[in-house]
């Protein structure tokens, strides 16, 4: 395997703002997009990472995405909010999203926040552990372009849906589930392609409809929900909450990203649930903790090292990485160095080269 | 196939009232577990019906839940209420639950109950109906007695957490998605061995947690979660929102509703989301509509008829019951008429005999 660069989390997290702001982003909403994007790659959800930052401005060079928009509230109550992105980046409206749902629930114990006319979020862990560290319980839904067939049947309706929940702990690092209602991702699909390997069972649909391993047949059909009709009803109900309610694009109509000069029309969905309303923080930060030392305390089934607590795994590579340095690929390198000629700012610095495990 | 019974859905529901006012329920609190019964027979959703009333005698006979317990708020704001429900069966707590939710989010937006030393909930789609029929959308969610590990490992610690999800529509029925994390239920296992069959792949694991499909080794060991660590994952946060929020037992702790003589300590959450706080009502439920004409004139896969929106199937069903009345094994008409005797009510009626089909 090629040796991969390493770059600083700092670094990083400089070069994205620098290369945002050259874009017309203000400097706040590209330090919180920088931010995102390197939380990413500090966990090792590498797509959502630095890897994103191209297409980002490719979205703002061609104009399906504006650098500079202004999010703004068009509805409100005391606990409820409709954010417009007016084509923002996704990072920027889903986390000014999250901060609004937050500071009503703050006030009235519940927020939830509806975003209209976005792009993609990237990773949607980092949105939930904004309630997270004010002490409350964060959901954070997006709905995407069209992925999956309902239940039954062959033809592409509805995203994947991704959606995280984020609970604050207390010794414990918070519980964060990063998940999504499809059985894999196209970019695990394009991996098992490019490697000539036949797909697991369970996981895709060619244009039929019917099941399949063949990872070509997958990539220009469907994906198939998790768990069957469980997650393809999910998916749908998460597009009523997020599309639906927003009151613009839903189901087939939303965007893919790769049409960089159209807008996308994605929707978010935010809700924030401050637990005091329910028990003293102490106890209830205490019985989390109680419940991660359970989970980890569960004997490890064949083939398993320990369980881990959702999440706990990007605590424990993010601890790392801030260490160590961001892993990059040679090739994800020079792209963000040919992006920074472009853009006329500063390259990333390369800290150091170590040869990649395995 | 034995022929089954018949019995028309008003005959049931009023025995079922008349068999729990006898144990010493309150007769609308009996009315109202009569009709969630009932409304899970109606959907074919039988171990939910009127199959549970038996366990639901016992457990007040025993002691280990309350036919009179009068479930109180105990912790309360504008938008959350703990609902402590004193051991009370758990379709009185839950639907009070909801109630409570559906009632705050009319004047707030926003709505959320947990509800605390509880038992089953029976269909947990019942639930979200309460706040459909307000024009709001609902979740419940509830934990249980153990039966899952978390992911990667190999004893039990987690309840499926079934939860429901409901919407208002305009012109079709609403959508519910009624489901779970778990891969399969005890009931579909049980099913299997008495056929002397073998389990499809993916839905249990052995006592040392390696996948199984002999049912027996599963029955003494775990379900699979659906999508492995996603549906334990989700599993989890659930955990969190019912047992960890309730301030009482939570995983491994939460008991068995077969131990009749003792509190299960089960825990819910409810929340209500008012759409209107997003979107005119109107523009609201015609944008639901038109998702539910986009599923429904989906391609089908081979294999399928057509595609169904979530809950569609359960209200097709629930139409053709109210017309033949809601078919009973004989052996479930001779339990219940037992129960009458036992109780000192008149037993159900027998409305006429179909021969089942198949």
């Amino acid at each position: 395997m090629a040796a991969d660069a390493r770059v600083s989390e700092d670094d990083l997290r400089a070069f994205v703002g620098r290369a945002l702001r050259a874009t017309g982003m203000r400097s706040a909403d590209a330090e919180m997009v920088a931010d995102g994007m390197v939380w990413a790659d500090l966990r090792g959800i590498d797509p959502h990472g630095v890897a994103k930052l191209p297409l980002c401005v490719a979205r703002f060079q061609a104009g399906g995405s504006q650098p500079d928009a202004e999010p703004t509230v068009v509805e409100e109550s005391g606990t409820t909010a409709v954010l417009d992105a007016c084509g923002a980046w996704g990072q920027v409206a889903g986390a000014r999203a999250m901060a609004i749902a937050v500071d009503k629930a703050g006030r009235e114990r519940l927020g939830a926040v509806v975003v209209r006319d976005s792009s993609s979020l990237g990773a949607l862990g980092y949105y939930p552990l904004i309630a997270v560290r004010r002490g409350q319980i964060g959901l954070m839904i997006t709905n995407s372009m069209p992925l999956l067939a309902p239940w039954g049947g062959a033809a592409r309706l509805l995203g994947n849906q991704a959606y995280a929940i984020g609970c604050p702990a207390g010794r414990h690092p918070p519980l964060l589930l990063d998940t999504s209602n499809s059985a894999t991702t196209w970019g695990h699909v394009k991996g098992v392609l490019e490697r000539g390997e036949s797909l697991p069972a369970g996981l895709a649909l060619d244009r039929d409809g019917r099941p399949t391993v063949d990872p070509a047949a997958a990539l220009e059909a469907l994906l198939q929900p998790v768990g069957g009709h469980k997650g393809s009803g999910l998916a749908l109900m998460w597009e009523v909450l997020t599309g639906v309610l927003a009151g613009l694009a839903f189901g087939p109509r939303v965007g893919s990203p790769e049409t960089i000069g159209q807008r996308q029309q994605v929707s978010h969905f935010a809700l924030a649930i401050d637990p005091s309303a329910f028990l003293p923080r102490d106890q209830f930060t205490e019985r989390v903790d109680s419940l991660i030392d359970q989970v980890r305390s569960v004997p490890p089934a064949p083939g398993f090292e320990r369980v881990y607590a959702p999440g706990e795994r990007g605590f424990l590579l993010t601890a790392e990485r801030t260490r160590t340095g961001i892993p990059l690929p040679e090739h994800r390198l020079a792209e963000l160095c040919a992006l920074a000629d472009h853009l006329g700012v500063d390259r990333p610095r390369r800290s150091t080269t170590i040869r990649a495990a395995g």
